[in-house]
């Protein structure tokens, strides 16, 4: 298996932590990687490989719950107005680690759109199926 | 209390729904606001009013489980190779509707990255304080 580097930041407890539960820990990405000042990145202890997509469903609470948190305190501490919350997971997603991450970004007073989430192009994948194949029934 | 798009949604049990759960319900947006197909929107029945920030526990929970089986629908039924996991909460974050909602979008073969949720921008704010006041203790 190659090496997680998110494996390898709480195994050697190195990096600029926000939190660390039993479950999940958060820290600061690199400065190079922050998208916003506060910028965080949520993740549990546990590796899975796919992100989102194998994640246990404990870890995925945990993750979210701590998340929650800290953009309540992005808000709170940071003078933040609000937040955005984002994951990419599996092949073709524009994750760079696969071990589950969610980023949780701050909005500021004077942040412009082109550090919004929000894509301006549409896939231009056409579907052989009905997307309501996703029905769980 | 403004009229709650989603909250109309559910009550008039009116969308291309994908799931329907005690706690959360997921369903398709309008063709006009799909980033790519099968594209869906996870909310929890119950309104609160800022998104991430205010949402409760158990329906956090719930929505984001909801969520990771969509996802894994999104790879096994629709062929996509991954998902973007998206939600924008409370001021100048670019939500169109305050009610809690995740944005799961598939990622498909060829997708190309202007359909990518990653700022190719960064904030500009300047922090007054050292962000690790994040730090729960």
């Amino acid at each position: 298996m190659d090496a997680c580097v998110f494996c390898g930041l709480i195994s050697a407890d190195s990096a600029r932590w926000i939190a660390k539960e039993d479950v999940a820990v958060a820290f600061l990405p690199l400065p190079s990687e922050e998208i916003a000042p506060g910028h965080a990145l949520v993740v549990p202890r546990r590796h899975t490989g796919a992100g989102l997509l194998d994640a246990k469903p404990d870890d995925l609470t945990q993750v979210m719950d701590l998340a929650q948190r800290i953009a309540q305190r992005m808000v709170e501490r940071l003078g933040a107005t609000g937040v955005c919350l984002l994951n990419a997971s599996g092949p073709g997603s524009g994750r760079s680690v696969d071990h589950l991450h969610l980023h949780v970004v701050p909005r500021y007073p004077g942040d412009g759109d082109d550090c919004l989430p929000w894509p301006t192009g549409r896939s231009s994948h056409r579907l052989a199926v009905d997307p309501q194949v996703l029905l769980s029934t």
